[in-house]
């Protein structure tokens, strides 16, 4: 469904006042001439920036637009997964409803691509994975979605969970997800040996959850990169949330980057407030990917969240005391190109021959707008118009 | 110009639906009967609270409405003071007409108190105090607001300051401020001894930044808490943000926490995410009194920022890792009732006697009022619509 489209009177990254030609779904070389009765839109001076890229949530378990769920969960990791695989049935949290509805709402905010990770677990089986699988074919030309196979209550600890995995896989997903090996599976080379064999048998990268945090953290860490080199796995793997590489001692993490720099292996935080968290800057001065994501957005985990990257790369920015006006448009790398690179967009970005995915953000400056993240007065998915003034036109159950 | 009215169908604090009336500016018992023509509003449901309190800004140096500042600023806290002395002037930063378009942003948000620090220095003299003086009087009947006489330059390391501030207390301010005493003075006691005596000789609380990290950070809370217990200060003093009560180490901060909750101490946090911060909930569980603050919004120390003690309460909420219902009420309190209580507020709240500063939030619960964010439906200072459907009825210069 690309189309062609002008844009007329944009700022590229806040740059120089320019019209932006679109042909069939991608963007046109200077000087390249429209074919008659091409549709325009004027961009009104805003902000022209490639699509916002959420490069971790979890659209399954998003409670948006249900009955508020009074959160009474207890403080660990583990009552939260425990809770949550219990409640998730009888709460009718449907996967797919449930997709639909925060994917929509992430196109309203300008997000033209999603990684989500999807559950997969011994009580739900697989029918999250469908849920997010109608959900990504449903919004095709709205928004493009990847599912991360994710086995969110553990692997090995819980038996049948592997043979759902590779099904969810073997299904479609475009992403091998994992959790905490030490923390949760207590088997650190049992739940790695398994991934990376996924991995391995169906061409598919790889998407870990790390919380582990400090020296615990850091050995995962070694493990997942070990097998990242052995495998040539080189730029096929992501580390999610990674607060062990929020750790204040450089002994104990300035090798793990090292090699998470060679290895190319690219790095998600939310830039959550109340963890250790990956610094973002130094991170980027190695020459290490960081994209960030919004993940869960109001679920039985957390009531905060709202699908905003914008949001989200000022979080990112006030966790990472990022002030300075290239600070901030740092945070926005993240949300916008450090995604595209995680999730190997082969054509992103605002240069000719990138595919049209776009938005318009309000602001005399990057900054700007991401603190104040205005309504979005545009975002186009290959060449065609999705959202205007802050609503999608898709159509949210 | 307090007034009579009837605000019908709230919830206050997310309860039961009930009409509530406003006799002269003040909360009428129940069963009070309003005299005819006592104008009346449709709560519609949505929840009522007493007004949120900024207990801690400047808005003095905001540069909102302004052309987009660039921010090229150093690092160091001693970056920021020296850039914003030297240039505050030359960007044409007015006191008045900035804590005008501020102040008004607040009541749009539903502030109906604003503690703001201002600056006194020998550079700008007292002509923030006059600017911030004028917007306090203009919009009286839209917003309280208090006066800290704030020696953001340092106080003895710059002489002719503590004069300064001495005659800034004598125009009226309404607290004392004070900074860094070793950071910036590099004379904790000498700095100490000055503000002390300046709230002994005026009859007035101390109000003092406190950025000092670890063991130094808590040497000079040990310092103020000495002369608070020797002067009798009891009630009388704030520390705003106290990183080093964030302090990992019982050993180091408990004893102190002790002798905060002993002398009623109160404790402002911005819940800063790139910092140590005092822990919200262990500190109001031994009795302490914490309240919240924005800070500085879009000044040259940072961009960010809103004027949203809502987005407040969420930005302490994600810092302090309160995820349940009845945590993310603990921090709309301290939005509310901590800042009240630091404040000194004499009549505050939603109880019959209580002055009618009043809030009305969308959401099913407290809980999704502070995260959804959305506009105010209506906001009430002393029975008066001042904000209405998020905009403030008085106009920004």
């Amino acid at each position: 469904m690309a189309a062609s489209l002008i844009v007329r009177n944009v700022r590229p990254w806040g740059g120089p006042l320019r019209d932006v030609m679109i042909l069939d779904g991608k963007i046109a070389p200077d000087g390249a001439s429209p074919p008659a009765g091409t549709p325009e839109e004027d961009g009104a001076g805003h902000i022209l920036l490639p699509g916002l890229v959420e490069a971790h949530t979890h659209l399954d378990k998003t409670m948006l637009g249900m009955p508020w769920y009074r959160n009474e969960v207890g403080p660990r990791l583990i009552d939260k997964i425990d809770n949550e695989r219990a409640t998730k049935k009888a709460l009718g949290i449907d996967p797919h409803r449930q997709s639909m509805r925060q994917a929509i709402r992430s196109v309203a905010k300008g997000s033209t691509h999603i990684r989500s990770h999807v559950d997969v677990d011994t009580e739900i089986g697989l029918e999250g994975i469908e849920g997010v699988m109608r959900t990504r074919d449903a919004l095709r030309d709205h928004v493009f979605i990847e599912i991360v196979a994710f086995p969110q209550s553990g692997l090995l600890a819980r038996p049948g969970t592997l043979e759902l995995l590779e099904e969810a896989m073997r299904m479609g997903s475009e992403v091998v997800g994992g959790l905490d090996p030490c923390g949760i599976d207590s088997d650190p080379k049992g739940h790695l040996d398994a991934v990376f064999a996924l991995c391995g048998r169906f061409g598919k990268p790889l998407d870990i959850h790390l919380h582990e945090t400090g020296e615990l953290g850091a050995f995962s860490t070694r493990l997942i990169l070990e097998r990242t080199r052995a495998l040539g796995m080189r730029g096929n793997v992501t580390i999610s949330h990674a607060f062990c590489l929020g750790h204040p001692d450089p002994a104990l993490i300035d090798p793990l980057l090292d090699e998470i720099a060679a290895l190319d292996v690219r790095i998600m935080t939310t830039g959550a407030p109340s963890r250790p968290v990956p610094a973002v800057a130094p991170l980027t001065r190695r020459g290490i990917t960081v994209c960030a994501g919004n993940d869960g957005i109001r679920d039985t985990w957390s009531p905060y969240g709202n699908g905003d990257m914008l949001e989200r790369a000022m979080i990112v920015g006030l966790r990472n005391n990022l002030r300075r006006d290239d600070e901030v448009e740092l945070a926005l790398r993240v949300c916008t190109e450090g995604g595209a690179r995680t999730m190997d967009l082969p054509a992103y970005g605002l240069e000719p021959g990138c595919d049209a995915d776009l938005v318009l953000v309000r602001g005399e400056s990057v900054a700007e707008a991401v603190v104040d993240r205005a309504p979005r007065p545009l975002v186009v998915k290959s060449g065609r118009v999705v959202a205007r003034d802050g609503r999608a036109l898709a159509e949210a159950p």
